[in-house]
């Protein structure tokens, strides 16, 4: 503890005040295997939270890739390297058809941020829609799809935010068509604002798992007629997988996909080079190129040949250790744990989600189905004294955010539901 | 030729039309070892254009330190670790006094995003300044300082251009104290201009070095007229140190330091990792806080432990191998050279630079110095073809970007001088 105060002052004089930490005593890291972290006690915490390290902490097969590239070559894009070639042509190949060019960044803000352009350079508007809970990076033009925080100088007001599905508590009540109805009713009414304010409609943004809003278990087809109404005003569909991407939600490799829609712009970031700094956007070569005509571009360290290594290993990883199907299998496994424990703890509102993005929403009551944040605090901050880390996310912060590197075992499964059950009769 | 038209084919189709390429053949690179490259032919180049790999290519010192903390542990700042703390502390070493927090990101252009909200934060106002021919960056928020493509939707109107130093067709003349007082007034001119518009003045944000406005040798105290301006005005001075940063100039350890100006914000890039994407911005705590509480700020890549143990590395080889002192050594012999070949050659009009950033600017007559961008474009093909990377830039794109790796030897100059000498000769 003195340790943490002190690291804690230190970071506080180093790299300011208001630095986002997790927990009420923040964990001190230094290594990392598998699903596996260790503090400097030599503590070992399973790993119920961590995408960006996809394929497992400090995989052997992705750092030998990162250290044989960097001994041989790191250079830019203005020169030709097979590497940049190889990868983007295989990782092309997860998409669809029509979605057949990319541009490589180092993160998902800086893709989001691109994403944005090439609506605009489509398009030859500005106006965007997102959902009113998400979150699509760090940049100042991406910040102001945020609803969290008004920026200096205000809102472009070329930002329209649409209520983001909530499928325990779905706009419409609980029919599948009238809940997809109203979310489709909301981006039009959207659109047709866009469209009466000098900004006109680009692009509507969305994560299409939802993650960051709550991972709502939605019907399918749901995003369908959102799609249509998109393509009908001439607007692009960007999808945002960040958080789903890279096979997470174990059926499908991307969101997208899981939703059964097409966008017209994908990013891509966190689990992408197994936490090497690499992203992307992958479009069709129409909507790239305008983007390129209509502003020049390029990212020093995007798409450089380590960057390509480490994303390259993380794709021969996911298909060597078949990491998709154990997605499904051990998410099932766990999620079916969680259904388990609602039978026993009132607390417990709704399961949902897909593969390895999985979890409960905590309520006060389940008629009123009122959120319990607080809970939900006391729920995590008490699973990582146990050794389990995980966070909370969604519309009323009280959803667990469980989302373990993908070779999480039913044996790290079993472990996560019973340290919940204990830490949930404890509470 | 086969392989480069091959390859030239699939990167447009996989990566877009208008991506950004050098040289008229294209080198197609495999390998890399300190100031060296070499083509998949196995031809030799000398590289005199990378600031990137800045301790030289694939330095077995950094790339060590990464393989090893990649194998280790690599997560994101929500945890403690104590790699951040030793390297932000290490780094600040560095600065004033007054410049005493930091942030790290993974690009330049990410530094930059921040540094302009840095100076929202603190003024409440939106107007920014930079120089007519500079380049800071990639962003939405950041590719609005450029002056070379408009972008859709216009220019928000918050950004004012003045006219880069060029040292060798000084504003006002060629006595020192009337060119930088002209400077001064452009800057004064711009400032009552932002604050007559809506947006109020925020920030000047310059390179010290103006390395992309063609590295004009500037008088003692040129900037201090503008810096007071500034200040005067209640602005911030943010100092992008992503080309001179890092001991290139010889003589100091940064470009604001070689300039004798204590900036408010400093933004670094490209060398800090010798390739690995890290980046970040270094400001007084006060500043950096109200960045922090104005704009809520999370990079999951930024500062992760692998960046900070290549960002640490390059500290410690540049310290090792005392290549700031190199800089200025081998810089001034290899600008002693130019001086000699511009003796002998009439199309040089004007040697000039610091460290291991110098060249020429080159001209079809120097009573008019009228430039010749054709003839620099020519001059780089042909030492491409004779194995000696470089680039031009400058507001005339005329002059030549030599810039290479700081471990840059007098032998590697003898090459470069006498490599341009027969190009010359030959032109």
């Amino acid at each position: 503890m003195g340790d943490t105060q002190a690291l804690l002052a230190r970071r506080e004089r180093l790299l300011g005040k208001n630095t986002s930490i997790f927990y009420e005593t923040p964990v001190h890291l230094v290594r990392g295997e598998g699903v596996w972290l260790w503090d400097a006690d030599g503590k070992r915490y399973l790993d119920c939270y961590n995408n960006v390290p996809h394929v497992g902490h400090c995989h052997p097969y992705v750092v030998d890739a990162i250290c044989r590239q960097a001994s041989m070559l790191n250079t830019h894009t203005r020169y030709l390297h097979e590497g940049i070639l190889n990868y983007v042509e295989r990782l092309l190949g997860y998409f669809d058809d029509s979605l057949d060019a990319a541009i490589l960044t180092c993160t998902g803000s800086e893709a989001n941020d691109i994403a944005l352009r090439m609506a605009q350079a489509v398009t030859g508007k500005t106006g965007v829609i997102a959902t009113n809970f998400t979150y699509h990076g760090n940049t100042t033009a991406v910040s102001q799809l945020s609803t969290r925080m008004p920026p200096v100088g205000g809102y472009g007001g070329h930002v329209r935010h649409v209520p983001a599905p909530d499928s325990y508590r779905p706009l419409g009540g609980t029919s599948g068509d009238v809940f997809a109805a109203a979310f489709t009713a909301e981006v039009e009414k959207a659109i047709k604002s866009l469209e009466e304010s000098g900004h006109g409609f680009s692009a509507l943004i969305i994560d299409p798992f939802f993650a960051n809003e709550g991972f709502p278990d939605l019907p399918k087809g749901f995003l369908t007629g959102a799609a249509e109404a998109v393509r009908k005003a001439g607007g692009l569909l960007i999808a945002d997988e960040v958080q789903p991407g890279f096979g997470r939600t174990g059926d499908n490799m991307w969101g997208h996909q899981h939703a059964g829609i097409v966008p017209d712009v994908v990013t891509l970031g966190k689990p992408m080079g197994n936490g090497h700094p690499i992203a992307g956007v992958v479009a069709g070569s129409d909507t790239l190129n305008a983007f390129r005509k209509a502003f020049r571009y390029f990212n020093t360290f995007g798409g450089n040949p380590v960057s390509c290594a480490a994303g390259m290993a993380v794709l021969d990883v996911l298909e060597q250790e078949k990491l998709m199907a154990n997605a499904k299998y051990v998410g099932k496994y766990a999620k079916d744990g969680l259904l388990r424990l609602a039978e026993k703890h009132s607390v417990i509102g709704n399961v949902r989600g897909s593969g390895l993005f999985f979890g409960a929403e905590l309520v006060l009551d389940r008629e009123e189905k009122t959120p319990a944040p607080e809970i939900a605090t006391r729920l995590i901050n008490e699973m990582r004294k146990r050794g389990v880390l995980m966070g909370k996310l969604g519309i009323h912060q009280c959803a667990t955010k469980i989302r373990p590197p993908m070779p999480f075992t039913t044996e790290n499964a079993d472990l996560l539901i019973g340290t919940l059950d204990d830490v949930l009769t404890a509470l």
